[in-house]
């Protein structure tokens, strides 16, 4: 299967169109004066299951043949794209079996659960988490969605930024976070396809950095214990996603943890937005002015507004 | 000066359409099933300052003579008004007055002084803020201005049901929060003229009882001691907003503070909007079922979103 183009980001487009939200772009005047820049915040907090997860999860779920989906679908995850997954499996009508750690949050094992997703816990390890899978997918033949390494993945993220540059055309600069990189390649296809001269930039959590040091090295380097609050993005690079970026990514930034926090505060309290430390991340390159980006036409994607209301990063845990 | 009608509310649309946010509709639909109808969220917590405060500030600054408006205005407030009435003015160059009492939260000091705002600190009582007032308009010439009991405000505070019944026409019920009547006093004539069978109710914490006992009363029977962390509507109603209720609105509904926190979750997780707790009470109205509205396309105006985020109320406060 050859990398996707734009051709392929807008048959995502319309795939999911019956599904998912065409999600709002907002501006916050406090943000461009500390900026000072233009800045354009595509609000994937507001997309269903509050994340562009559902965007890849969906197209994926509804590219299946029949005789394929007929099985469900299946996917190791404890975040937001194992409530994306059920969810799309719910709207087509499939089953969705959903390997987690049993150390995973309550939250999130009720919020997959709320979608009708058939959750197999296991040890909390990675080799735990795909025996368990690969055993699931063996004894059900349900496809395997993986969360960002699969072209079907990566163009339906690249809807979000087909989107944004739909309403706001002229960007100089897009900006997102990078995982796994699903959201970081859909969004680098869809945006130097549609613009000549628009910059793709990615921002990194400093404590999770593989990403950065994958594109210095020019092989993927493993994320290993990265520790950070930006929980989605905790992930390394795939060998479909690598590839990419590495051709149409300007630069990965790295944000430290005081900066991410700082950016998600900022956002709640100027914005009213909900929005998850992950979201923070490109925020927190604007802010902590890593890159001379003066007086640009910018846009990011906020990638998602999942957070548990009991323990905000920001406060001491009383529990 | 007669009581505003739609003509004063178009007015004032056009007074503050330079300054003040068309703010945008949200629906949600989790908050539809559980409510059974069709909700439309006004989203007030996107405002300028952060609350529908600022169309009444707006109006009331931008509808001075230049002979007034040189001297500037003046305000006792420690909440959204005072930020909103130091905004407008400094938006149409002149001085504004704040009395706080000087207890109020640091928070609401910055926000007041970021918008330029001159403070005077007094003792937190009503007598200590009101001979303080008083003693500063002598001295100044200012205006007062009274956050609720004045029909410029009640003007202002009009134009977001008029927005939101441009954009939603066909609404049967409109909800507001009331706590001195200003909002629900301008959402009732707007909404009463602009549709014959609109039905507008208010929503008010059962800790702060006033303005259902007034109602049921039939005179204004002041707030003492109230209790609710819903600190946006302690105020009692006042001579001018008073009688436009007892007109205009069907009933007013109390709701619980276990009902009102509940409610403030229940946004925060599923819209991802931050809301402060007065927003919230329409909201406990709607999910503690407390009048029958199924299958009805009812209108919320959201009025707020400033909260401190270092001490959310359904967490204990570890300081």
């Amino acid at each position: 299967m050859p990398i996707p183009t734009l051709y392929e980001i807008r048959q995502a487009a319309e795939r999911i169109k019956p599904y998912a939200h065409r999600t709002p772009v907002f501006t916050c005047a406090s943000l461009n004066r500390q900026v000072n820049a233009q800045v354009f915040l595509k609000c994937e907090n507001f997309q269903k299951v509050g994340a562009f997860k559902f965007r890849g999860a969906c197209n994926t779920v509804f590219s299946l043949s029949n005789d394929e989906a007929q099985y469900g679908v299946a996917t190791h995850s404890s975040g937001n794209h194992a409530q994306a997954l059920a969810l799309a499996a719910r709207l087509r009508g499939i089953s969705a079996f959903i390997v987690m750690p049993d150390n995973a949050s309550t939250v999130k094992k009720a919020a997959v659960a709320s979608y009708g997703g058939q959750i197999t816990f296991c040890e909390p390890t990675l080799r735990a988490r795909e025996t368990s899978l690969a055993r699931i997918v063996e004894e059900t033949g349900a496809t395997e969605v993986h969360p960002y390494n699969d072209y079907r993945v990566i163009s339906g993220q690249g809807t979000a930024a087909l989107e944004l540059l739909e309403d706001i055309p002229d960007l100089d600069v897009i900006i997102t976070p990078v995982g796994g990189g699903g959201l970081l390649s859909g969004t680098a296809i869809a945006s130097t396809e549609l613009s000549s001269r628009i910059r793709v930039l990615a921002a990194e959590p400093e404590m999770a950095d593989d990403a950065y040091r994958s594109i210095q090295a020019g092989i993927i380097i493993p994320s290993i214990n990265p520790n950070t609050v930006a929980d989605g993005l905790l992930t390394s690079l795939g060998e479909l996603t690598f590839p990419i970026i590495q051709q149409r990514v300007e630069q990965i930034i790295t944000v430290s943890e005081a900066g991410i926090l700082e950016s998600m505060r900022f956002i709640w309290e100027r914005t009213k937005l909900i929005i998850e430390p992950s979201a923070a991340v490109p925020i927190g390159l604007l802010l902590e002015r890593k890159v001379n980006l003066d007086g640009l036409r910018i846009g990011v994607i906020l990638s998602g507004g999942n957070v548990d209301l009991e323990s905000l990063p920001w406060r001491e845990n009383p529990s």
